[in-house]
């Protein structure tokens, strides 16, 4: 392609509105527009790297025996009410009346429409397993799109929908989707991680989120340092410490703290480590009007998705209101503690082998020192209360766990039968039975995906492509082409060298600065670069610098396709 | 593919609500099936034939130099508005409003949407011409949605829009994308023709169809045994006849017509040919209250759309009320005619070179024979006002007129500056003053060419794919595979073979009887077919048959290859 012939729209400053570097980075460099408040038009550059990931996408999901289908954006209403989501999902949901006023709505996700299709088309366990996807338009009607095409109202999916006669065959297929993925995003050239996700009220036995590891990520991703172990950090186990609780040393003992309310102050106040203390947290219980106290070590995080699991705690999580702490246990927050408490007690499994550790006196302003479990409180329930934090173990006993943010740019999901079930999906067995078919889900955000490569890989110059996903894998930029005969024609025949051995090659033949042109294709992130130039030509010399490289080198011209196809290659 | 893994969808029945042969036949053959009425998902084999006619389009497109973009579905009501549609267009444009109850459409166009893009990005006519193109789903909200995708309320749609600096420039952009469409056409290998189309009420200075002829069109196509030339019927010009006017050799006589109220029943009562009689129609004026004559041979028929197009005559064309007619004319319909009249009369060119003729006589059940033009009525104004025939001299002067049905496929216009003069899409020109840019659009409807492609091509056993839009090349059908070791190993080294040099092969693996493997392979149109049994394995031969051939032939094992090359190469 010639610059010359495609539309380059990149801009020096930087948008006002645009909050995260990918947003910036696309709009500078000319991927996207605008065109109103969470809808882009992809510009041609930008469409070249969603069509790179798009193809590999489909390439892995056809390898993995996955079918493309495509359905409809417009959903009849009738699907929506049979699956009970019509009046479940929000206002992201987005409703429409046709011009005979009958309800619409369209597509943030097609579970009910491939149900509905599989349905009328499957009627035997033989037919089965299928696996279909689509790589398709959807809407979400965010009610405050931001980040640009990271959190959209139109965006670009590949869903997949599974169904199978048994759950065993649906374990095979999310672990051949688990595969597809990691190809996916190994050939797209990511740091990225298969993290171990919540499966939240949907239910369903299993999920992983395939997280892009970035500094500004929304979510905070767990995983060791010596296996492939990965977790959203709601997930993240943390395992019981490897030590046996010490036997008690010190004597159980009162102090006044006057004023301290945190752990930080009481450390303060008593010269310890945050480590030698516990912490009680009083929530609400599954029974109405019961509390339950809640024991981390001092420096560590409740973390709020583990708790809630717990039988005998409310689900949603609600932390207790402290006027019924104080007329419940006697005492305020900041002075709580497990000694002489009468409600249920559940205590982390790092607070559980603390010995001679503090805590509050469950009268205000009062701690105690040298308490120990079981001597001077119970130590009835132990479980997994806490947040990771990065050293903890790793749950698989590999290595150490790391804390890094990611961006969420895939999803596998064990759904179980909660469509299949509501909207009648099923098949006759090899014993002529009805049974309900068990289904999987399986998306990838592709337009997010170019945002996600974008914050993972940039530097002040702009975007720094991955091989795979780059507009073009490199520049020719020839230096006052207009006017050397010498430069023109070395460029040319070098862009048309190029091209006839497959590389995917942008010559910059604009009547630019060459200043102007470096700094376009260094913003547009284009991996390898080629300066043709009148002095370096005269000694038979062409400049190279890869987007990554600190400075340039020179390669003799008549090496310099072999040299291009050798680092192209790498 | 085999067909083991891949969703094979036929239906024996005929469904009962699909009209059209393309329909049924997509549906039967499991192409497509309906989620709601005008809304279908695409199955992997419809969807397979969908891909390959979208990468013609897309691959023709850029080698006319068109860049490929994509603007979203949800389009912001300011941008209509400013264009004037958001009030003119039907209740086709799909309007819906967003959570925050702002308004939106789904876009069945977007030429809002792209001269918003380029009047933000372009500044300069040296940045002109560009071309912009995209292959996206639209939605246009059919009153009553029929024919399958053919008439559909979601489709897919190629839409490309070009910006100029010059009318000039315009033309060649024009000419290069109808090189480009016939390609395309050429390429899919379809019997269509370019049309010269009505530009309608948009303007715009010139226009061409594509239409694939079938006999199931919606629209009548006028072309040329001799040549190229290609028009919409209504679009066809009628030439004058090469004959002169002969002069007159009857005196003009006066005939009792009773009960005549037609041309045919004038033809019988005299014994006359219609061709020697004119019909006289009155519609209304320009000038309100005034009638106008119009005056044709009488087996003519009026062509409205030519007769709109005369500076005296009312637009849109309405015949004029029978009691009108009477107070003027003082004759009823059926006894009207050119001689004595006092409003403006117009003549078609046929009727203009007849002698001797018989018409009405503006009293009623009274016809004039012999009449002849200047001695017995005025002839003024001669123009052309009727619908070509068969038969009739090509307009270029080269061959006949033959006319037949065609499916409108794709559509060229130049749009000249109705969209960038309301939404000041505007440019610095070579002086430095602002001009309005000049556009053509250009759409295919994609989806739509799979469904006229079967119309054109079927018979009673299904579809019969041209080549390049087959969603496979060819079918290995092993006979008895799951018992004879011999078939199957002969079937699997074939499609091994097939697939290694680039075939588009399915093998059907399938249980089935062999019956059923024919029927569905004829009904899903595959091109080429080899059936693989014992018997002619054991005499080392192999069976081919081409989907339009009658009989099949018989093969030697080693020669299959080169010779299914041979015939995919044909």
């Amino acid at each position: 392609m010639r610059t010359s012939n495609f539309l380059i729209a990149t801009q020096k400053e930087t948008p006002a509105d645009a909050e995260v570097i990918s947003h910036q980075l696309m709009l500078r460099a000319g991927l996207i527009r605008k065109l109103a408040a969470g809808l882009y038009s992809w510009l041609p550059l930008g469409l070249r790297v969603l069509r790179k990931v798009e193809n590999v996408v489909r390439e892995e999901m056809n390898a993995a025996g996955a079918q493309e289908v495509s359905m409809p954006v417009v959903q009849p209403a009738e699907l929506w009410q049979e699956s009970g989501r019509w009046e479940q999902y929000g206002p992201e949901l987005l409703r429409i009346q046709d011009r005979h006023q009958r309800d619409f709505c369209l597509g943030p996700t097609h579970e009910e429409v491939i149900t509905d299709l599989i349905r009328n088309e499957v009627k035997s366990y033989r037919q089965l397993p299928l696996n279909m996807y689509q790589i398709q338009t959807k809407v979400r009607d965010e009610i405050r799109p931001r980040f640009g095409i990271m959190r959209s109202r139109e965006f670009l999916m590949k869903d997949a929908y599974s169904f199978h006669a048994s759950q065993a065959s649906l374990e095979d297929t999310y672990q051949i989707m688990h595969g597809a993925y990691t190809k996916v995003f190994t050939r797209l050239g990511l740091d990225f991680r298969p993290v171990i996700a919540d499966t939240g009220s949907i239910g369903g036995s299993a999920s992983h989120e395939f997280h892009v590891l970035a500094n500004s990520g929304e979510d905070d991703i767990a995983f060791s340092d010596s296996s492939d172990y990965a977790a959203n950090i709601e997930m993240a186990e943390a395992i019981s410490p490897a030590i046996e609780r010490p036997g008690p040393s010190e004597e159980m003992t009162e102090v006044a703290t006057p004023g301290v309310k945190s752990i930080e102050d009481l450390a303060n106040f008593l010269s310890i480590e945050a480590t030698q203390s516990v912490k009680t947290l009083i929530v609400k219980g599954e029974d109405e009007g019961k509390l339950v106290a809640l024991v981390l070590r001092g420096d560590h995080q409740l973390n709020s998705v583990k708790a809630e699991k717990l039988a005998s705690i409310a689900s949603p999580l609600q932390m207790a209101e402290e006027a019924d702490v104080n007329k419940v246990l006697g005492a305020s927050f900041g002075s709580l503690g497990p000694v002489g408490l009468d409600i249920d007690v559940i205590v982390d499994r790092s607070a559980a082998v603390l010995a001679n550790f503090t805590c509050g006196a469950n009268r205000d302003e009062l701690h105690l020192i040298g308490v120990n479990w079981d001597r001077d409180c119970p130590l009835s329930q132990v479980a997994d209360l806490r947040e990771v934090v990065e050293g903890d173990a790793s749950p698989d006993g590999k290595g150490t766990l790391q804390i890094k943010r990611g961006i969420e740019v895939g999803h596998i999901f064990q759904l179980g039968t909660k469509y299949s079930e509501a909207m009648k999906a099923e098949v006759l067995n090899e014993n002529g039975k009805s049974v309900t078919m068990t289904m999987g889900c399986y998306g990838i955000g592709v337009s997010r995906v170019v945002a996600a490569a974008i914050e993972q890989n940039h530097d002040d110059k702009g975007i720094i492509w991955p091989e795979a996903m780059a507009p073009f894998q490199l520049a020719i930029v020839p230096l006052n082409m207009q006017k050397s005969e010498a430069v023109a024609n070395c460029a040319e025949a070098l862009y048309a060298n190029l091209q006839s051995v497959g590389v995917d090659v942008l010559l910059d033949d604009r009547n630019e600065r060459p200043g102007v042109k470096f700094a376009d294709m260094e913003l547009i992130g284009i991996p390898h670069r080629i300066v043709i130039g009148d002095r370096a030509l005269a000694e038979g010399q062409i400049e190279y610098k890869g987007r990554r490289d600190e400075d340039s080198q020179l390669i003799p011209q008549e090496d310099i396709v072999s040299f291009l196809q050798e680092q192209l290659r790498s």
